[in-house]
């Protein structure tokens, strides 16, 4: 009977979406901007972070009192910095241009048919993620600006925060004369209500899971409606024989150390044998002094002794954590070869000085993401310019890398005649 | 055990098909291109033409013998004409730009980064289909062009048909020093392996099926891998108050008596009641001078009686034969009600004088394809400039309308960088 009365509660829910979406679609630049800027000021207003923050601080005594890990934690918190950057993306997302209408191709065929593809919104995009908090205000704001409706599910250890966050995106849009179910949290914590919503093929046109390995499989493995997903960033950095000493370095720091827990961080680095001797002991050094292990390969390790010695579970593993595997290489081909059998498609990097090895790296690895002599950590919606990201996709299909507002739009094609008729 | 058989079978032709792509991906232009030519060659060779034929003819003889329906022998018949149509379908995909390593976009950040969007091929498609064996060669031809590899599983109706066209293509890869892989028919007629090559989620990353609804629906229904689909073209064309009625009258018969059954065929027609008077009598002479039956609703046989009554069954069904729907209507309003009720998001259009209503129309029409002022037929790869189709998909996610070469691809993120790390 419960069964029965979830299933009707989410299929009403998608009813529900399906129609806000109708009302979405045709809104203005201005209206849409009106209520994102409504929103960021509310983010930004003392009183409103003073009742999200109570409200992450809450489930985050759970989180702990459940003996949560480290890298969990901190995707959950939130704190002022961090609520100001959302607000701030938020801002940013007001600014961008409005991808809908817009003319992607153009051309008049020789029997003087126009013929046009003109960007319009995907329609209801379902939202299942995990821990980050961010995610409700960010999805809400990017499906919004792109003409949708989007149905949130986050996870129940962020379940107050959340909440929280997705009353003021639903103020704002009251406010702004918008309808309130074009960003619409999923009522209910119930596990199977996610189940549910996968089935949805009349009123869903795409899921995005974002979280966990386990979440985007239950997702991907149970989803009725087309998936954009990611699985995991097991990324690499190839320091090339050409690598320049203080540039590897700096590039390992930065996507080992700055947010360990961001998929884009820096999982496994590979070494070329002529510069491994150079370059291992100072990096081992600074890795150390920031606590950071490091799991080698024999080589490696003849080199740094300090090392763990790694193994063969290692490779091809999202630490997610201060530790890096480490392996040396011959060669460029030798380095491919390693990131094609353990990378996750996501972003692999080289650091190197020679042309010929940076455009084979970027014409021959195949991951969402190829990097010339810069951190893997710029794999990132924000950082490449899309204002912010709806999520990472490694899957290939309709969309691949950081999801801005493009990916949250179709097309349609547009034959303008005058009187043509076919042969 | 036989099913464990044919899961190995279709396993082992996935891994095939993997490696083929890969080997094919880093094709250049000028490989590929020799490929198509020396297709196209084979293909309107005389002593090929004439074995197509005879394997044609063997095709259509069991078909016939079976009882199979008009709409399906004419999908599924060859002749010199068609055959030389698809031979020089294959010349223009060799003509087309290769789309593979072209650059979707390229900016440089504030912080000196450059980065590119750039399109990489697919992968694996697999393509599931019924009757038009045209498909094994324009499907092979597009996902080669684009750098990929095809798995083929046409309907055993067309065993024959199919088998000496995908023995051409092979032959045509081998001369040009391309893996023969990369054109791979399933080995067996068994109806399993179609359940089979659906899950393979390691190995495909994109099904397409052609065909009737139930394929459409049964493979949509089963698949675990991505899928692009069309259910069907339930086509309609709006006459609006100020349409012209040579060129109404000229839209209809293009639209329905060219060729009823393709999908961009027109189904229903709705006339606005200010020109029904003056439209309908003279269409219905033309429509019945071809055989075409016209099934109106009150109003509309009110005008001509010798139309037979619509039921409502009628609406939103795809004919594929020589049937109209006809329904009078009071506005433009009205009009487009009965589309978003009926409609199948194919191919909508209207004939009108009026450069409002046709914008609404275009705007607010949400389908595959809005045509103002032509023929629903004309919503097809090559009328629209892409060369030739692998289907059209009123699908939302990836693609859209008419799938080119641009759609049988996806994009890498490339970043260069001179060592910037994140702050």
């Amino acid at each position: 009977m419960a069964d029965v009365d979830l299933a009707g509660t989410i299929a009403a829910l998608g009813r529900r979406a399906r129609t806000a979406a109708r009302a979405v679609a045709p809104t203005s630049r201005e209206q849409k901007d009106r209520a994102l800027r409504i929103a960021a000021g509310k983010l930004g207003d003392a009183a409103e972070v003073k009742s999200i923050l109570a409200a992450n601080a809450r489930d985050l005594e759970n989180a702990r009192a459940r003996g949560t890990g480290t890298a969990m934690l901190d995707r959950l918190m939130l704190d002022e910095k961090r609520l100001a950057g959302i607000a701030n993306a938020v801002s940013e997302i007001a600014d961008l241009a409005d991808p809908v209408g817009e003319v992607i191709a153009e051309t008049v065929r020789p029997n003087g048919l126009r013929v046009l593809r003109r960007r319009v919104p995907l329609g209801v995009i379902a939202m299942i993620y995990e821990a980050r908090p961010n995610v409700t205000v960010e999805a809400s704001a990017l499906t919004l600006k792109a003409g949708n409706a989007v149905i949130l599910r986050g996870g129940s250890e962020a379940n107050e925060t959340n909440a929280a966050l997705a009353k003021v995106m639903q103020a704002a849009l009251a406010e702004a004369g918008l309808p309130a179910d074009a960003i619409l949290p999923v009522p209910t914590t119930d596990r199977a209500a996610v189940l549910e919503l996968l089935k949805q093929t009349e009123t869903v046109d795409l899921v995005i899971p974002r979280g966990g390995e386990a979440l985007i499989r239950l997702v991907t493995e149970n989803a009725r409606v087309p998936v954009v997903q990611h699985y995991k960033g097991v990324c690499h950095l190839f320091l090339d024989a050409t690598a320049e000493q203080g540039m590897a370095i700096d590039l390992v720091k930065n996507g080992k150390l700055q947010r360990p827990s961001a998929c884009n961080s820096l999982e496994c680095l590979l070494v070329h044998r002529d510069v491994a001797r150079e370059i291992l002991p100072p990096l081992a050094r600074a890795l150390a002094a920031a606590g950071c292990e490091m799991r080698g390969d024999p080589e490696a390790r003849s080199i740094v002794p300090e090392m763990t010695a790694a193994t063969d579970a290692d490779w091809g593993t999202e630490f997610l954590d201060l530790i890096l595997a480490v392996r040396v290489v011959g060669n460029l081909d030798e380095a491919m070869a390693h990131v094609t059998r353990y990378g996750s498609g996501h972003t692999e990097a080289i650091c190197t000085r020679n042309d010929a090895n940076a455009s084979r790296w970027t014409n021959e690895v195949d991951a969402a993401c190829v990097v010339v002599n810069a951190s893997t950590r710029f794999h990132d919606g924000g950082e490449l310019g899309l204002g912010a990201e709806i999520g990472i996709a490694t899957s290939r299909l309709h969309w691949r890398g950081p999801m801005g507002l493009e990916s949250l739009t179709t097309m349609k094609w547009q034959v303008e005649g005058t009187g043509q008729t076919r042969r």
